[in-house]
């Protein structure tokens, strides 16, 4: 096999996406440096494998023994871990090729970014040397986080092991470390996250490329600030959505963004002219900021795979569902009204005077039984023009319960009763529901209430159950969802 | 003096939002309703006038003696609540008034909004009781929030005591009591909140010229659904807006969400395509929902009153520089770079590498210490250009040092320190700085963290200085404070 075939295969991904044996060179044992942060979360993360780490002048680290050189180590390595300052970096890729691995990630600084002489020589022997047969990841970077192998960041001990359906293939170490936080608790399952930094050998195109192939990935996200080859990466953009959704963050299109890319990453930028139009042609799903990535993705992760263009609304709250009918009216989804033989089985059930139930359905008050919920969710339903349904649910009007009964608002709040009812109603009429948990409560008297809420969030994403905190929100991640299969049956 | 004129002095607002001796009608002692929900909200809050209390079956409730009619009441009272059932509104309304108090609220549903004869005819009797001399605010509504005299929601009996510059009126309850809510820990502080529902005497406009004139109120929101006389409203915001801003939620511009208004508050909508063409006419503020409201409004309260042009940005990790020039610019702001003079003395005090100081100016990570923050915030105030900085803080990653260290986060996180030097910053340049405080972490293994953030987001508010919790959020917030004063300036 040629050496540009073998680099291509999968045998070279799943070396360094579930290595066996990896080394971390450059573990200080003063200070918490890179090295021996990425070990310190390693361990604490679980990672299964044997790690053996480097230190120039031996010693051992937290029980471990340390090595002198790479080339001490007993046997191969299939992933290397680099943290050492950027001018011995060379020196160590070389040697980790040597030892066989596949891949490296490196995480020092101080290559092309730093725009000097050196750094910008550094960076072409890295490549020369990736070019003798060892992927690399970086430099500049934070490297890979896989929740299956247990490959993580730094720090980053406490990130899920949950692996889900999302791929984040980004350019900032920052986006990807925080974007792996923030899936644990917005309910956005990684398959893999990559930060490659400045990009040396794999970069976009080439991660794309894998992950479009990856039947672990459903939907894939990308951080991106600059790229290397415009014609190769919009056709293997093209090719990829065809297949899967590819939610794009694209960083730097301002004159000053464009400047601050060159400062970070070493990139080149682009025009704010020309992106939106290619991504659209080739129908990938272009987002502004990482929020709206994060909740574009977990709705193409747990929503069924279509276009949603009739919404129902169930609401505490009558104000709450006139902004839910403005909303759906500029995201391009509509409310049509109740017939009346399903609004007046749904005021049957109601408390009066208060609610209506003309669609949206304003349930009066925060404290109606979940089982009646379910059962309004289970009417709304039976309309057959109605695609899916939302609930918003002011579970934080508990804390006057709580503070009236003395008793913990995590105790009193019905939160699991909900989840259940609305799971069922889901699967009985096959009718998604989106649930939005708005909470206006997070000061430091209301830690109760913030903790409840994650509590309940749990509880609905466990079923596999959209949640928002906020309406705008949902309907801004399902009009990229009805974007993207929109233009995918148009073709 | 004639009634009508009476009815619009200082005294009776006065008697109003600051009563001495308050009724409330309708304290039922089973269960929890709005009359005794509201009676336990005042005393907890510490309501300081005396308060009666009203059931016609007399007994007492939590100690307090109950009297079987208005009239039973010794000597006269400034304000009244109503919580009785829609039908026994008008006679305790008509009492109350013979009582002598100034006005009422009238917090039972079941009047026009019901869409019933019966709701209808009641609501007709509620606006001729007030006519003969009583204001009446709702029904169908959560009436007074003021922080000054105690007067707050049922159930609220946690809202702030702290009064500020904002007004809110708003046509909804549930948007009254959750922005009240919020208010406390975004920052956002309340002259007074009035939620005035169904509208049958007091409403949008009246209440409008009455927070122009009051001296308390620097800055106005209003959540709207429908206007009862478009003319006198456009007459009387225009005047107020050329005072102070008027930032305004309209609710029901879809025909959803008209059709919503109808069965929430019994208004009228309107036209989307009139409202905004027509808010811009006056230079009222017109924002797209309840988050963009107070957002805007913590602007306008901390901020110099101004247009900002030229912005810097100091924060920790590359993309979130890039982000921000993007925003800056789509916000129609500039981040000029800064000459090599002021990079080079920022360089010289920043960690490298992984600094860069081209602005925005990225500190390579977020364990710079705060001193050393506040002196590159004092260094990029010397460009002249500069009119704002943006301070970005990760101050999440110290949960990392947390679990290292085994001292909990709150301890370790120098944020009195951040705000102390962030402020001193201020002080001696003069320009204003914009506390952005993101956190991808509220996990329930982060409640820790989201503790600290109120902390920290308490220590800077503490000081004046407004935080986001996102950048775009902070940047759109600014773009109202510059269209309001740009379209000031320009009449």
């Amino acid at each position: 096999m040629k050496l540009k075939d073998w680099k291509r295969t999968e045998a070279v991904y799943e070396r360094m996406f579930h290595p066996r044996r990896i080394v971390i060179v450059g573990v200080s044992t003063e200070g918490v440096g890179f090295g021996s942060g990425i070990y310190m979360s390693l361990r604490t993360i679980g990672f299964a494998g044997e790690i053996f780490l480097v230190n120039p002048k031996g010693g051992s680290f937290l029980g471990a023994d340390m090595y002198k050189k790479v080339e001490d180590i007993p046997g191969d390595i299939d992933f290397a871990i680099i943290a050492v300052t950027a001018r011995d970096v060379p020196d160590a890729l070389e040697a980790c090729r040597k030892k066989g691995a596949a891949g490296a990630e490196i995480m020092s600084a101080g290559f092309k970014e730093s725009g000097q002489p050196e750094g910008i020589a550094l960076e072409k022997q890295v490549r020369e040397i990736a070019g003798r047969g060892i992927r690399v990841i970086g430099p500049n970077c934070f490297g890979i986080y896989c929740p299956e192998s247990g490959l993580t960041f730094m720090p980053a001990p406490d990130l899920s092991r949950k692996s889900g359906p999302v791929a984040f293939i980004s350019q900032s170490g920052g986006m990807a470390l925080d974007y792996a936080h923030e899936g644990k608790s917005t309910g956005v399952r990684f398959s893999k996250v990559v930060s490659f930094g400045n990009g040396a050998d794999l970069r976009e195109t080439e991660l794309l490329r894998y992950f479009g192939n990856d039947p672990q990935t459903r939907v894939i996200n990308m951080y991106i600030e600059g790229i290397e080859n415009g014609d190769e990466f919009f056709a293997v953009l093209k090719e990829v959505s065809r297949q899967k959704p590819v939610v794009i963050y694209k960083g730097g299109l301002s004159a000053a963004g464009s400047r601050a890319v060159t400062s970070h990453t070493a990139s080149m930028g682009g025009s704010r002219v020309i992106w939106p139009s290619i991504l659209k042609q080739v129908n990938a799903v272009q987002v502004g900021d990482m929020p709206e990535m994060i909740q574009a993705s977990l709705a193409f992760s747990l929503l069924p795979q279509r276009v949603y263009k009739n919404m129902s609304v169930i609401g505490g709250g009558g104000a709450l569902g006139v902004a839910a009918a403005d909303m759906a009216e500029s995201s391009g989804m509509e409310m049509p009204q109740f017939p009346h033989a399903i609004a007046d089985r749904m005021m049957a059930i109601l408390p009066k005077p208060g609610s209506s139930a003309g669609n949206p359905v304003d349930v009066a008050n925060p404290f109606v039984p979940p089982k009646t919920i379910g059962e309004v969710l289970r009417i709304g339903a039976e309309d057959k023009r109605i695609d899916f349904q939302v609930l918003i649910s002011l579970l934080s009007h508990f804390k006057s319960m709580s503070l009236a009964t003395g008793k913990p608002v995590k105790e009193i709040t019905p939160y699991q009763e909900l989840a259940k009812y609305t799971d069922e109603a889901i699967k009985e009429t096959g009718k998604p529901v989106i649930v939005v948990l708005p909470n206006p409560r997070r000061s430091l008297e209301f830690m109760d209430v913030v903790e409840l809420m994650e509590l309940a969030r749990n509880a609905f994403l466990g079923r596999g159950i959209p949640v928002f905190d906020d309406l705008r929100l949902a309907l801004r991640a399902l009009e990229h969802v009805n974007a993207y299969y929109g233009g995918r049956n148009d073709e």
